[in-house]
């Protein structure tokens, strides 16, 4: 792999952070690399475990001062701040990147901030585990996921291209999309399944209280994943849902609809119309594989097991 | 492993019945197992895999006569309707079981039906895959799996013994409760999980056909998920919602409630609210994992590696 940047900085030493470090480092795709946290203890971290052969840098300006590519990864809610304050100390013709969850609302807190000659690329690469962390990190976070870039309209073409080559560098399939639209395909594909994990986990809990039921004891089947979801990171996610708030709540509200739709055929006792709803998406899910849309989280499936095991089925 | 029963018969030869006798078989807990299915080709496959030994019989009545314990895998739907066909069939003195989702409406639908002399034992073992039919049927399905027993009150002290040693037999860990507090205690760790996925899986799919996005080509993390289960059988989960309805429909409008509180929040713009109930769901998660009420199925999961991978987490 040639290198793609002569000087790389990554702000944010955190489990995706790390991972692109890592990867970075180990694919050679930039001459120098350095590196920031804004915590201590996850500098001292980096530094101890030597990740990506990276210099690490005290602050996110010495981090970004004389580097070609900057990628930020922070939470989305930092991302206007972080913009403001590095601004200034950006080397003329830089290119800055991100790999936040959503991205018009990023846009719109970045683009204004920063000065002339200095070009804002968003990224979102498809990928991470449920751990946290600069230790968690790996080299391979980025093989065959997709990574989404959302390059606002004029855009210099050469900045994008820079930076679709990097993500390739990493093993990573990039596709380019509108940053709205992106925000759309992720409130349905992520941030309201998580939502409705952090829901149902509630509704779970007050049941348990109300009833001094063992509900989590039984927790088998769909609901033990749900509650894996509802562990996630409270601070990533309270930005996501006010980033993305109108996307988010235009999707709610057909879900709800849908929601409704079930109930109302339960309430009836309409036992065909429940029977054509679970017919279709059994029958629409077969299609999607057949048609391997999936196909490249299928090949990361092959190294993890089905988790999800539905029980009661019996035929 | 000493014989439980004489004579062991198994209604149904899907994904659960398969492994009954799989298991049932294997650990000699009967003198000699009868089994059949409606299916002709059903048949016909459990007679070509020689599975557990048993003897495929033609018909549900001449499976059962002369049984001690017959055990019915059926979708809960047609658990009224075999126990009419089979009743006048049974030895005196059977215990009859199943192994359905819900329970209070299987015994409304069963035990009026039965002779004086046979006793009905309900049973609903937490286990199974997201495969269907005899080919996937395991002979480990039940080992250090949840096994709910929910005799009506009434029940001879001896037949509940039984079931519960033939099941202890197969590997599984018997509980006993109420009929109506496993179907709330299902509704909301399996039931209510399964309706979201469905109704989440529709909403995308509108979506999709809106505006010609690729949404399935993008799902990875939680949604991915969904989809797995919005795939489920669709005879086995009509069945399901129409018998445990009122439960169903209860827990869903606490869901609602805890759906609008967090949509409400985001319309808001209220973090320090998001945050504190995200926080709640990852602290009691963390805790629940503590007191290891869920250590069974973390023992499962020794197997089966974590599927959602929630990605975008940075920290």
């Amino acid at each position: 792999m040639s290198v793609v940047v002569r000087s790389l900085a990554i702000l944010g030493q955190g489990l995706i952070g790390s991972s692109i470090t890592r990867a970075a480092g180990e694919r050679g795709l930039a001459a120098t690399i350095t590196v920031t946290d804004a915590s201590d203890k996850v500098r001292r971290r980096v530094v101890e475990l030597g990740i990506g052969g990276a210099r690490v840098a005290n602050s996110n300006i010495a981090a970004v001062r004389d580097a070609d590519l900057v990628i930020a990864c922070v939470p989305v809610g930092q991302m206007g701040p972080l913009a403001v304050e590095i601004a200034g100390h950006l080397n003329p013709g830089a290119i800055l990147s991100d790999v936040g969850s959503v991205k018009d609302d990023v846009v719109r807190a970045v683009a204004p901030a920063l000065p002339a000659g200095v070009v804002f690329v968003p990224a979102h690469p498809l990928a991470g585990t449920e751990h946290s962390g600069p230790d968690h990190g790996l080299a391979d976070m980025f093989v065959n996921r997709w990574c989404i870039l959302t390059p606002p309209e004029g855009t210099p073409a050469a900045a994008i291209e820079t930076v679709r080559r990097f993500w390739e560098g990493l093993g990573a399939r990039p596709e380019t999309m509108t940053p709205s639209h992106h925000d759309h395909v992720l409130a349905i594909t992520s941030h309201i399944p998580h939502l409705i994990a952090f829901s149902i986990f509630h509704t779970a809990l007050r049941f348990e209280e109300q009833t001094s039921s063992e509900v989590m004891k039984f927790s088998a089947g769909g609901f033990r994943d749900f509650t894996r979801i509802a562990s996630s990171n409270p601070t990533m996610w309270r930005d996501i849902f006010l980033a993305n708030k109108h996307a988010v709540l235009a999707i709610l509200r057909q879900f709800n609809q849908d929601v409704a739709e079930i109930a109302d055929a339960i309430e009836k006792e309409d036992g065909e119309k429940l029977f054509q709803y679970f017919s279709k998406s059994r029958i629409t899910r077969r299609k999607v594989i057949e048609k391997e849309h999936i196909s490249v989280v299928a090949s990361r499936e092959q190294r993890v097991a089905p988790l999800i095991r539905p029980y009661g089925s019996d035929d």
